[in-house]
């Protein structure tokens, strides 16, 4: 998507196959700065220290360092060694570990002297996937939105939690592809932005959506409620770590009062996914999942800046080290608070999501 | 309540009568200071500085400001002064106001000469009579937690909202009055402490509970709805800043959320207030308060310190000016919500509110 008026990816290749560039996101909203890197090891230090993030992206990042590992030395021993170390970087990452053994499955039977040239075309094959599949999830989201606007006669107010946008993927995202489509389009519509404490991707999500030119309102977590009471949210569009088969959506910490609070609004609330975000081997999630506790340093502290002007973020400690402190990282929101789980596939009623496994 | 081990109300006199001391609230929970006044000025400041805040507390301050002006000056005119400078330094607090009518009506009728101790006496009884009707309040919501723990026969754990505690009144607070009763009487009790974004007032909730020796958990307002799924809370106490006549419970942005997710998983939830706080002359809340936009300000910064050791707190700006936002203050939970109205009267079912405006 855009920014500053050029259309920007989260990671691309430079002409001659030797090096990648990713926007190192540790430094959003703060700043923007892309980073070139020319080496296996350049692209796991990039991954394992969140300059990027979000499980499309990383998956298709690690395809890279394979990539570039293989111009280096395109032996077995040095393929081997690319997987393991780059897997290493992210321990708990689905995406990245289905990402390195696509690679290395692929990789394996060629000759050595061809493994290179394949390697690159295979990763930017991949990065053309994650688009491919995220515009035909935004079409299909977009088709709802517009279908709102017809009805409504008026913007469309969408309230988002987290940062489903394409920071985290290679392009356009998951939620917010839907939004883009729509804006791009010609749907007008004003989207909610929630902060999304404990780490404020709200932040991402608001600096995607102005650099993109959509129209938008940063709120704090506890605000999306009152709105919806007050008839200013007319749908919720959220992203998702896994979905069980019978639509249960497992997501950032706060979706589930999102959801709430919109079925008790009669708004309509979406999770939007890739297909392969739909655990088939999963039914109850709230029973079968585990949350992650996550390191209490992100609640503790808030990373912001001293001055507009100052150039570099700093993190300020809002809490002291003596106060206990709980950080679950997702919640999981009911199916029967969903109202649609919106795929490359189209768009299925919860109960009807059984039908989007076998396509 | 106590302060490192000492028992500490929010406002105090000396014993000659010529101050009173404060918290100075806005250095909480970075530091802990206290403020002598001892002039109406001092305490007018104060208030509009917010170093003083809870609509109980900065009433039974502005009384004592009052005393204070009639020591230096017992007239008609110095007192007619006095009241219109203290009402002006928090223009929309009806507690405020209902305080410096007070004093004003109990102080005309009096020779001049009367009016410097009996003005002393009257704030005196102010704050005992805080004291008094919180100190009702606790006992009441304290033998609900504690009946609850005599069928769980284990710790009960509250989730509370906002800071509904001593330092918002005299002592002992709303909310947390009926936490305090039950740990000061050996009821086991855990508390989890929301955030309350954008202003951070569980700093502050923690910060008591820590003094007091309450086992308490720092949450981000997010968390709430995952742990009530998972058993993790028994009650929800908050407080109130407006209740209507058919039991809808105004209180800080994100006591819906709450509310509804407690609903959706058989939680009971009370909102706790003395019966001043409920309005007869409101009945559907949500559809006759007209909520406060608040300052962009609050959603914008974040306070904190650079390091533990560090003295001062300072703001960060964690999002650019050119991001638009919208804080609204508060939200309105409908009675089908609401388990119980908790009083110095007693608990009242939301429908059964009627019998305590009569008492």
């Amino acid at each position: 998507m855009k920014v500053n008026g050029k259309l920007t990816r989260s990671i691309w290749n430079s002409e001659g196959n030797d090096r990648v560039y990713i926007i190192d996101q540790t430094r959003l909203p703060f700043a923007f700065a892309t980073i070139p890197l020319a080496t296996m090891q350049e692209v796991a230090h990039a991954i394992g220290s969140m300059q990027v993030r979000g499980a499309p992206l990383i998956g298709v990042a690690a395809a890279f360092g394979v990539a570039l590992e293989m111009r280096r030395d395109s032996s077995d021993a040095a393929l081997a060694n690319a997987v393991d170390s780059l897997a290493a970087t992210r321990p708990t990452a689905v995406n990245l570990r289905w990402a390195l053994m696509t690679m290395q499955q692929f990789l394996k039977p060629l000759a050595f002297a061809k493994r290179a040239d394949a390697a690159w075309s295979k990763a930017k094959q991949m990065a053309d996937d994650d688009i491919a599949t995220n515009e035909a999830i935004g079409n299909h989201g977009a088709s709802i939105i517009r279908a709102l606007h017809e009805k409504l006669l008026r913007p469309v107010n969408i309230l988002t939690h987290c940062n489903a946008g394409w920071l985290a993927t290679v392009d356009w995202g998951t939620a917010l592809a839907c939004i883009y489509k729509a804006h791009d389009a010609g749907v007008p519509i004003h989207v909610w932005v929630d902060e999304t404490r404990p780490r404020n991707q709200g932040l991402l999500t608001a600096w995607e959506l102005r650099e993109h030119g959509v129209p938008h309102t940063y709120i704090v977590d506890n605000a999306g409620g009152h709105l919806m009471q007050h008839r200013k949210v007319d749908m919720v569009l959220v992203g998702a770590d896994r979905v069980s088969k019978q639509g249960d959506v497992a997501n950032k910490i706060g979706t589930y009062l999102k959801a709430l609070a919109a079925m008790d609004n009669g708004i309509p609330f979406y999770a939007v996914l890739p297909n392969s975000t739909i655990d088939p081997s999963l039914a109850d999630a709230l029973k079968e999942i585990e949350i992650e506790e996550r390191a209490e340093t992100e609640v503790r502290t808030v990373i912001g800046l001293q001055a507009e002007s100052t150039p570099g973020a700093l993190p300020v400690l809002i809490l002291d080290q003596k106060t206990p402190v709980s950080n679950p990282g997702f919640d999981v929101t009911p199916a029967r608070l969903v109202t649609g789980i919106i795929t490359e596939h189209g768009m299925f009623a919860p109960d009807q999501l059984a039908k989007t496994l076998t396509v």
